[in-house]
């Protein structure tokens, strides 16, 4: 198996705020055509260390991927420290410095002199464009060893990695392709799972199998390893199925899917629309929706009725309902689902009050007391739940388990 | 300023779903004492490599942490490695031995016998007790580097390092104390902020500064150090003063608050009350807002008008005013703010309607064309901004543009 390193470069890495988190994203990625992350490094903006790790890497393993520093200012020293640890030298790109400069011109904007240092290419590099940054990556074999310079911003790096990167490092390694699939779990916490798939997956080594905790979901993570991707498919095809039978509906995502997405395309699919009623999740279900791209096929309108007055103004909850059962109530929640499925005039209306804390709380309604609730045109049901952890904990589970009540309604 | 690396230790560490997070904690805590931190690595359990890394780490830091790898079983190979890396021997210690053979006593259950390689100690080293586990922690001190081993679990680590370490730590330093301060910017790109302030902060040495870029925010970090914290303080206060002459009203927060937290306790102070009209957004206006603890006091009721319908219906917008100019348009966006203001009747209204993507832009109406609107009893504004970056980030930035539009008003 090739070995790679990763190198995480920028001072902001190493304060107790900020870690290296691309690296995770590139552990997959390489994982999945077969390469091993051996070692992982995070230094800052120190032109001595920065080298010297450059070079240790150079020489004992076969991928070095640099991540960060590739930005305009003094800061920024990636391009100049892997030039010299390569013993090569740093070039002006007439082209790099024209593309840079139409981008900022693209945006209206002229380009700033110190953004010019972004064209500076280290000699024999082959250049990886940016569509989302200004900073173009580098790619270049180094006495066998591929080395690959990419900026820090995920949302830069990623793209220029699987279109550039990923390619070339697949065709050095060969046959081995490495699968992996993740399931998700709501409703069964960490130990119940493992209590009811541990008989199945310890009986493989291939696929591997992890459970993780993740905020509030469980996700079990399979990986498989075959000469093929479709026999490597094949293989967790068999595994995901047998857990399956173990843990029916609780799995709501077969292949990593967020909530909202597996949500959304039984909406879709199904040809239903929805209205959604937020009191102390104050938006979140809605925002969480509205992140797939296409939601406005089925997704209305929300309202977050965060005072009692706009319960009763724009939800229709009758004011009595609220002073006798307080706004956190199984009625109320109903009452808010009927409101907004009237109000917005789609099949179903989906409702959430609770006590997301700190204060707010009781002895008879303590903070993290949630009632959610779902109307259709035939019925409208509730469900009182208890919810663990802190405000954003309580605000983020609430929201998963209202849109896993609709998801369950619409199998 | 001493110096010192963190070595995370452990395979486990090296996959796609975990990594070390232990060094934020330790970062936080060396930082306090004025010990700088300027290389983190993670390695396996790999002899090899581990080894090679803690003799780089002892050539070129005064203080190097290494967490994990210090478990009972074949895998854990810190103990063994270190040892060999600083040419010590490692000793059976019959004293460690029996305490973690009373800890197993005390849980009820004999000792394994594989539990007896975490009594070997590396020769000359301080013996550190674990109160929350089995494996030992060890001090030492080697050619003026102070060499620590901690376990990996953070319950085990934390507590040996603060009772044993620390003070140890803090007598080799004296009298350092590190203050860090964090500015965040908004309307202003990294360049433009750097060339502005750049003439300012290269003028000094202590505090340091480092320009961030965080999603749609930019941030300036501070850190000084003095021999008092007051005295750190003021040299920040010196800085951030200078910097903020420069930058003006574009700085929202001085000690690294959120956006939601600076308008939220603008709104509480000014005893004004917001409602909130999102098209594009979808929510994530609202749901900012109310994660900030006690926003009830000022948030009233939001409304995600996603159909034509529910901006006609549920704020009042005119359809003829939407069939007229579409409803990504600034008389949309201000009818929106209105109606908004109106139906949750409060001090301010504020809006947002615009075109997130991936699709629905046109030549005339491209994707990130976004308006944003406040209205309040005096008058009513718009703006019309352009926002780079895919569905996730225009809609982030549309509600940073749309908070900052309210926070700047309630200057």
């Amino acid at each position: 198996m090739l070995t790679a390193e990763i190198i995480a470069i920028g001072s902001e890495l190493l304060t107790p705020d900020r870690t290296d988190t691309n690296s995770l994203w590139l552990t997959e990625k390489l994982n999945g055509i077969g390469i091993e992350v051996k070692l992982k490094t995070i230094v800052g903006d120190d032109d001595a260390r920065l080298e010297e790790t450059i070079k240790d890497a150079l020489r004992r393993s076969r991928v070095v991927i640099m991540t960060g520093g590739l930005g305009p200012t003094e800061d920024d020293i990636t391009r100049k420290i892997a030039a010299r640890a390569l013993s090569r030298r740093l070039l002006f790109n007439e082209k790099v410095l024209s593309e840079i400069s139409s981008k900022f011109e693209r945006m209206g904007r002229g380009m700033p002199e110190i953004n010019s240092r972004q064209a500076m290419v280290i000699q024999g590099a082959e250049v990886l464009d940016n569509p989302n940054g200004t900073a173009p990556g580098m790619y270049l074999e180094h006495n066998n060893c591929a080395v690959v310079l990419l900026p820090g911003p995920p949302r830069e790096m990623r793209p220029m990695f699987e279109n550039f990167v990923q390619p070339r490092l697949a065709a050095k390694v060969g046959d081995v392709r490495v699968v992996r699939r993740i399931l998700r779990v709501v409703g069964l916490g960490e130990s119940a799972v493992d209590e009811r798939i541990a008989p199945i997956y310890t009986q493989y080594k291939n696929p591997q199998t992890t459970i993780l905790f993740n905020r509030s979901e469980i996700e079990i993570h399979l990986t498989a390893q075959a000469k093929t991707e479709k026999d490597a498919e094949l293989l967790l095809d068999g595994l995901a199925g047998q857990i399956e039978e173990r843990l029916g509906h609780s799995i709501f995502a077969f292949r990593g899917e967020t909530m909202e997405e597996v949500v959304g395309l039984r909406l879709a699919v199904g040809g239903f629309s929805l209205g959604v009623a937020e009191s102390c999740t104050g938006g979140l279900i809605s925002q969480r929706l509205t992140e797939v791209p296409g939601s406005s096929v089925y997704f209305k309108e929300g309202v977050v009725a965060y005072s009692n007055d706009a319960k009763t103004r724009s939800l229709g909850v009758d004011s009595e309902l609220i002073r006798q059962h307080g706004a956190v109530s199984a009625v109320v929640a109903e009452a808010m689902a009927e409101g907004i499925r009237h109000r917005a005039d789609t099949d179903f209306g989906l409702s959430v009050t609770g006590i997301a804390g700190p204060s707010g709380g009781t002895e008879d309604k303590p903070v993290g007391l949630v009632f959610i609730a779902l109307s259709d045109d035939a019925h409208t049901e509730h469900r009182k739940i208890m919810l663990p952890g802190d405000r954003h904990l309580i605000r983020w589970r609430a929201s998963q388990a209202a849109l896993d009540l609709l998801r369950r309604r619409l199998i």
